[in-house]
């Protein structure tokens, strides 16, 4: 049977076509760097958007309407693995990702939850067997259910993180079995309502202590998938620990963790941490930090998650330049950690998102080598650092001198002159090469 | 002599052209809808960013480099005047909008600082003479000075309201000798630092005055300039009366000036009021209270007035659709009040800022016009609006039915199916329309 | 039977009292301006946030312990109306408040939803001959349901316009049937997702339609309650029509509804709205438009609705300033819209909370009424102002004044000297009075 | 002379007082833990705030009367010199901080700048031989002039890094001269306008190499005191490198410098991040970072740093509780790095604003050790974490199990019950202590 019978595989027809149904900038096979642009585009699906979420908001019911749904129980997850997979083949997406609690029930205790997961997951192996769609990362979602309330690797309560202990457990069981690329740490309750009543310092360690028993356990199970934490400012929590990729970096050196993780970073966790997007995978990248990217974008008037599918074009394209920067994503890819809006909630406008979503990381792809490729920024940058390859300033980044031979240096100085910055001829810059690179 | 030697007229020369001091996509003479683009995006450049700011900010001096900084008082206003000129006809831009204080210095008294405008306003006058670029609006600045610490036509002290009165009666007068095509409100000490030692009533009420006041006084020397307020939210105060055109509309309906005052809308202060741009210009639009646009752009993440040039080429695209769907600005038109970076001190970044801010508003003017022919988004509304042309939903809007009449057609729907919003598709459209509209 | 067997009535008994369960600033019983406190306090459960929530967020599953929740369908909808009026009489709370859907469940169809609230009705009707609790408002819940994706009042579709419409006319019936003071609007759905498929004019419109309807309604029914709009600026929508008091004020004035309505204001949606609540309160107050409060706080740095318990005792003393200013808030009151945190799931917890927020009123009552009898604030205005009751001032009062006669004042005068605002020794002023008022 | 002839010394009075210029809370010689209050308040008065700024905002003026205004050049430094210490004696405060342009006028050369600062230096030291006034910390400048528009230590020109190290140097040798207890370091200019034309892992570098070249230099004259660096979101920059304590951590981590380092911790930069001023005391106090105190507070609705002097009495006790915890400031103190608003203008809102804001602290400070004695919290986060004392708990903090052993804990675990977070009860009881321990 099919779940999407309406819809056909989604095909490259170029930017003038009139069909909503088709890529207009993302063409898979295109040849791309030596390879094809899907090699360096490597988009993931999010399992819990595309198939679980019910577009319900804190004050609204679910609107969704999924073919899936006339099920319940254990044949719900089955039904929404097949509907996954018809999904992934007419996309064309080389990637999906998921939570435990996305793919199976939980049971009424661990070992039931467990045994659902073990259903769910060989029926999963059986479709990736055939399929060309891989597992870019999994995680388990130590989260929602209310024994998390008051967090799970920073729990109040032992019991609690031993419970979120097993649960990662199992997960890195899962990615094994699946051959998962990465590894997601979301701390969604790993923070505080009030500080009022909170031992951060315990939490914290307990939390360090948490991600080392994970980093163990998958060396013992030879489980060699690259660790990430993705860093959330706030929301469910007024303050989570990883609040931004800086704020986990210094968690990572902390507790001699950053040979182990790298970071997934989120283009709303980074709004709504007060940063841009690149910016955070700019400073991911100098540190040798950027792992993975969750693919969407925010509202930058709302205060919250809106998880929106990202169409911005200047965000992809910056986006994109610090991933060509970095060399590519490595394990990692653009997961579509992206919902459709409560508002689009038919059966299509998953295709249509995606397909959004997907063109416009395709136009950043291609701006962003261009951009390279004339080495626009690079030029202005290597400029505007140039008296450190030189005299004074290279004998600063040699080491050679302190603040006396710099206050020497400095007593013979005339008034200094500075360079124009020159943001405004840059930021025009860059609408041109966005806008006369894609007619047809 | 010259300001700007290096500098030679702005033409138009595509987007391909290598010359950073070059129209890439705004060509005034290009035709359009039956005149020139040029009578669409009816430009003027702002004396304050441009020829008086220093670019100092809370935290640092001035860092701009200005050609006429050689001089000093009255020999200083002079020569901005003459780069002023010199400025508008190598950018060939329409219209120029002041603030007294820009222009000419203030002298120790009232009656001095109308002697010093007096011989600017002449010296202007002589200028315009000449020159094709005419004043968009003019405005007094009752808010920089000591005197206005506690509000201006909303000060707690009558000498100052009449102060701040007899300022606006030389605004005036220097508006209709000048040929003004509107006059600007914008009330940057209309409000509070604290309510705690404030009388709202009395401020508000003496505001309503204020207005009624310069609005007797234009009709009994016959100027007859379109009055515009311009909304801000905050900044400097911690909270302005016109805090956004919603507020300003109420204001404006409470005292009985709806007739006489549209609004001069700023892309800057609708993001700090919580608002994208289109919104303001939208809600205005359907209020018939559109007069005229601060074209800027704001930072998303800074919670200041940052007043970039507008670079963003989403908004300048939806700015320029509402200006369409409004007939036009009137009299208003789009004045940049915009200022470089610090960072950008040098002449030359004036010039180049001015070409971002034009091209970008060029293209939004294309875009949104080929949007309004395919008609893009008005099928979408017309259609899903549909029921309100028949039906119940007609005799809805013709009043002719109540709550009674409504409950019994209510009673007898089945389950109602809403239709997708379809926002991931609308987004994409809008992103294919912005790439495959300028390739050369 | 009880629902809350460990509670018992919840007494006065004094700041000092260690006893969890017990008031220690609000005593309904005390005199207060020749009556009683709770006749200037009048408190209203929310009967959403405390027998309905289920303290579920956007990343988590409902964590309350409810000892009804062993009920369904009809039968819960029963229990809560028994453990509502237990908890009230223990609270000995003079008001409470509620949605159709919160008191009844919503059945297939409008006239099985109509049925459900005919029997819970009744049982209240009941509950209420015996109860000293009376119903501060009442309201339809037009914006939980998928049919209202769209909007409700604003709907794009007129088939949900006329559904909202028959569930506003039930409301009314619902009101008047159980005496209510007020009826509230609260406009959820009532604005845009996007702008990009929107007809805001339209939407507007048939809002002030949608008003009219329901004035006309209540006076053909003869139900006398204040009409009340609630404002929110955004969540869940990204615009709400009703984004503030002064948004709502536009809108009520240009649809000639300033004579039927007032606001019921939020403090948590005043915060959202980048106001003060304090502001709220007076804007509403000085154009006679406060109608009723509701009672909670936000968390400044969360951009969401937290709808927390008012604690903030500068807020409350504040918000009670400018109550007793207005005479008190005539048939309205303060409800707690107010939920507690999602740890706080326990019964105990909603006792706890509301013993919190009433304290804190009862705080702010009495330390406003000393700040007013002491005149604090009212001598700092009256002498601020002073200008403005002779000369120049009276005369620009009264309107007797042009411009050309307030230039001539101007020019006659010497430098303006401005008198301090004092904001710090006022600030300093009210923490004494907060501080040097409570001691037992 | 005097330059505040009609302020006397500033006196305890007690809360009753109704004497403006008297303290009402801070009793510097009342008996505390062992010694005096004045020993835990080691509050310091911010030179520029206080004696150099002007009071103006980026739409205004300056507005602030000061008596030595009368002065320029030199005298004018030497006037302020004197001032000060009239200042600090009324006021009877124990510390001052500065930083170098504060106090001496910048010459044409750096050389000239120095000896200005040599004038001034000498005239300091003089007064502090017989003044109770010691110096808290020292810093320079390495923002204001135009010369560091693109930043200091992280500049793209090297002649400006060695322009600002000179500075540096010489501001050690200051603070070395006049026995300051800690030096500080805010990166105003550290960050960045723009990614697009920055090479952030230079930048950081060469910041990095800035530090250890002051710390080798400080030990080179052996000056001891405490290096601090002091977070700030934004603003000048549109991010700066030292967003907050755990960014700041994160650099010192990476640049072996934590044991060199600790912070200096601003409320408002605090807010300005997105973060609790208690928040950002708490981490770094944890991490054993804490080192002193920029006390003033912000305003949550206003995006930009207003620096007003705190009386919010909420923070000041939470602050007090994390210093308390802390075991004091050690070298560091309470600097109220604060200015009154550009409407409190005159010289005695100097005067009243610092009583407010070290009222405000007393109260805190009061307020907070009650709250210890009590066990207030200390008993609620006991109890919250108590399984990490025995049992499963312990093994965990004390690493002796994996992921293995706590899976076969969890499986044989029930469902778990979490015990309720008590928020609303917890700010109840705080206001409790608040309102009851200051009537006289």
């Amino acid at each position: 049977m099919s779940y999407f019978p309406e819809i056909k595989a989604i095909q490259y027809e170029g930017a003038k076509s009139k069909n909503p149904y088709a890529f207009k900038f993302y063409n898979p096979e295109e040849a791309f760097e030596g390879t094809t642009m899907q090699d360096y585009l490597r988009f993931g699906v999010a399992y819990w958007h595309t198939f679980t979420e019910d577009l319900s908001d804190p004050f609204g019911a679910g609107t969704a309407i999924r073919p899936w749904d006339t099920y319940s129980g254990i044949d719900l997850a089955k039904a929404r693995v097949e509907a996954a997979f018809e999904f992934f083949e007419k996309l064309n997406v080389p990637y999906f990702c998921f939570h435990d609690v996305d793919i199976a029930p939980e049971g009424e205790t661990l070992a039931e939850s467990n045994q659902n997961l073990d259903v769910i997951v060989g029926m999963i192996k059986d479709y990736m067997k055939t399929s060309k769609t891989k597992l870019l990362w999994n995680t388990v979602n130590n989260f929602t259910h209310p024994r998390f309330v008051h967090g799970a690797g920073s729990a109040s309560d032992a019991d609690v993180f031993a419970y979120a202990a097993a649960k990662v457990k199992k997960g890195l069981e899962i990615g094994k079995e699946l051959g998962a690329e990465s590894y997601v740490f979301w701390g969604g309750r790993e923070g505080y309502e009030t500080l009022l009543n909170t031992d951060m310092k315990l939490e914290l360690d307990n939390l360090g202590r948490f991600f080392h028993l994970a980093v163990d356990y998958a060396k013992e199970i030879n489980f060699d998938a690259q660790f990430l934490i993705e860093p959330k400012p706030k929301e469910p929590t007024s303050h989570q620990y990883d609040f931004d990729v800086a704020s986990g970096y210094a968690f990572l050196q902390h507790y001699g963790l950053t040979d182990k993780f790298k970071f997934n970073i989120e283009a709303n966790h980074a709004t709504l941490a007060g940063h841009t997007f690149e910016h955070e995978l700019h400073y991911a990248r100098i540190n040798n930090m950027l792992g993975s990217v969750d693919a969407n974008q925010g509202h930058p008037l709302l205060g919250w998650d809106t998880d929106e599918f990202p169409t911005d074009l200047y965000t992809t394209t910056l986006a994109m330049y610090e991933i060509l920067k970095n060399g590519g994503l490595g394990r990692g890819g653009l997961n579509f950690d992206a919902k459709v809006r409560r508002g689009s909630f038919s059966p299509e406008d998953l295709f249509e998102a995606h397909i959004a979503g997907m063109d416009s990381f395709a136009v950043g792809l291609k701006t962003a080598k261009k951009l390279l490729e004339d080495r626009v920024l690079e030029d202005i940058v290597a400029e505007r650092y140039s008296s450190f390859s030189s005299g004074i300033g290279k004998e600063i980044v040699e080491g050679k001198v302190g603040l006396k031979e710099l206050e020497q240096h400095a007593l013979q100085l005339g008034e200094l002159k500075q360079s124009s910055g020159k943001l405004e001829r840059i930021k025009a810059t860059i609408n041109q090469y966005l806008l006369t690179s894609f007619a047809e």
